[in-house]
């Protein structure tokens, strides 16, 4: 079966769907973007992701395509029309066709609204399979990466750059600090020499992840202490575990990082418990649903 | 006659010519750019463009879409089926279809070509009436500036902040050092207190202006020093004159900025000159076309 996407008010085969060339998206990456885990036919962290896209949306001045609510059921008739019960879903909002000029367009157009899905394998129970590599790289990015922009030109870059050296995603450091920022399309986490679970605190400098921000509820629900602190790339490189959270993810062990261990290379005690943590999260979102 | 585009090796109306969703421009900005300035049926510059394109180009590690001179016919092309010979040329290549992930294509897709052409007004004559005001905002761009990439949403929000106070351009600074860097689309330049013409020295802070290489040329020829060195932005404020390059900006005097007056806020001699050199440059690219 073709995939189906939806792209301005249509439902079309994928290979067929098109945006205009002077779509704003094409010719400046002006838009925004989100990409949602769908399991067992629900949208695991739908809010979180939803208002994340109105937060980007509203911090470029792009009005939402439609209301959240009809929003919503696109997305459900999009996974409905491509059959897909376990799968990522991807949508994009940009700022509409009109003549090239960098500035917005004098005469407001319509946002352009494109939605598909894709089927994935099914939620991984093996942890220690699920475990990967890291390279670390500087973060070239813009000023604003709390923005989920489509600006992604030096994420690819670094991807590529991972991926060329057998690794799985490039975590980012700041050159003039040293401070680790995120990976490149991922947050990053590391459990300290101490044992403390740390992730870089929210600021403008790194996205602020739905996955991070579920499992932290999901750890204080657990009464699990964790610290939004930045460390540098030294305190990573000591950390006894390492992980990644992204709705692609989910948490994914990181047992090595340029080539050396990250602890013993093994999957630590805490990655495990926080594995099985977020897959009950990825379950419960779904039974909460229904 | 509505505008003819080329896409891909078909050339259609512009209203109708598109480009898949997955098309990597479009989901991750992941594409090089360049407008090229068409007088009296001349591309100005273009071999300085094209020498540039493939720069951008091969810095991503992307292939050009076609030989050099391939594109060059297809660059007449356009203009020819669209019978413009003042105008403005557009061309942007991307990474071409592939399934959305950030890592390059692991097959390898052909590159996308999308050329346009529009008309513009015919050469400014009057260089009192072609002045114009710029803002001064932090450069928030990505570490990579000199890449001419369609990564180019803060350009697109300097502009609009830039329009909505009146004025045309946004000069960019490192706020960290308080150096201008560039305008969000054109080169910046100031005649400075001591009378010395100067803009910023290249490196991967700002794009390496084609038409700032192309002045920079006939002021040699012509026995005009320059000196290519950064200044703060308190220079800037004390500067006698100053002025934009670019494709389309031309020589552009800047006589307002942050709404003060450079200078006494009148165009000064030297951007005057400045300015009939290079007219005089954009017909002897014709001249020297022909």
């Amino acid at each position: 079966m073709s995939r189906i996407a939806y792209v301005n008010g249509r439902y079309l085969p994928q290979s067929e769907a098109s945006v205009n060339i002077e779509d704003r998206g094409y010719q400046f990456g002006d838009g925004i973007y989100e990409v949602v885990h769908l399991h067992d036919g629900r949208y695991v962290d739908e809010d979180l992701h939803l208002a994340r896209l109105e937060r980007s949306l509203r911090e470029i001045r792009l009005p939402m395509p439609m209301s959240r609510a009809a929003l919503s059921v696109v997305l459900r008739e999009v996974a409905a029309r491509n059959r897909v019960t376990e799968g990522l879903l991807y949508m994009q909002v940009t700022r509409g066709v009109a003549r090239r000029d960098h500035a917005f367009p004098a005469k407001p157009v319509p946002p352009a609204l494109v939605v598909t899905v894709r089927r994935i394998a099914p939620y991984p129970t093996d942890v220690d399979r699920w475990a990967a590599s890291c390279i670390t790289l500087p973060d070239l990015r813009w000023a604003r990466r709390d923005i989920k922009s489509v600006n992604l030109l030096p994420n690819c870059l670094a991807r590529q750059a991972a991926k060329e050296r057998g690794a799985i995603e490039a975590i980012l450091y700041d050159e003039a600090t040293g401070m680790v920022t995120e990976g490149a399309a991922t947050t990053f986490w590391i459990v300290d020499e101490q044992g403390a679970i740390r992730t870089r605190h929210l600021d403008q400098v790194i996205l602020p992840g739905c996955t991070r921000g579920a499992l932290m509820a999901e750890l204080r629900q657990a009464g699990i202490a964790y610290d939004e602190r930045a460390f540098t790339l030294d305190e990573m490189r000591r950390a006894r575990e390492a992980f990644i959270t992204s709705a692609t993810s989910f948490v994914k062990p990181i047992i090595r990082i340029d080539g050396a261990p990250v602890g013993d290379g093994q999957v630590g005690p805490v990655v495990r418990r926080l594995f099985d943590i977020f897959a009950r999260h990825v379950k419960g979102a779904q039974k909460n649903a229904a």
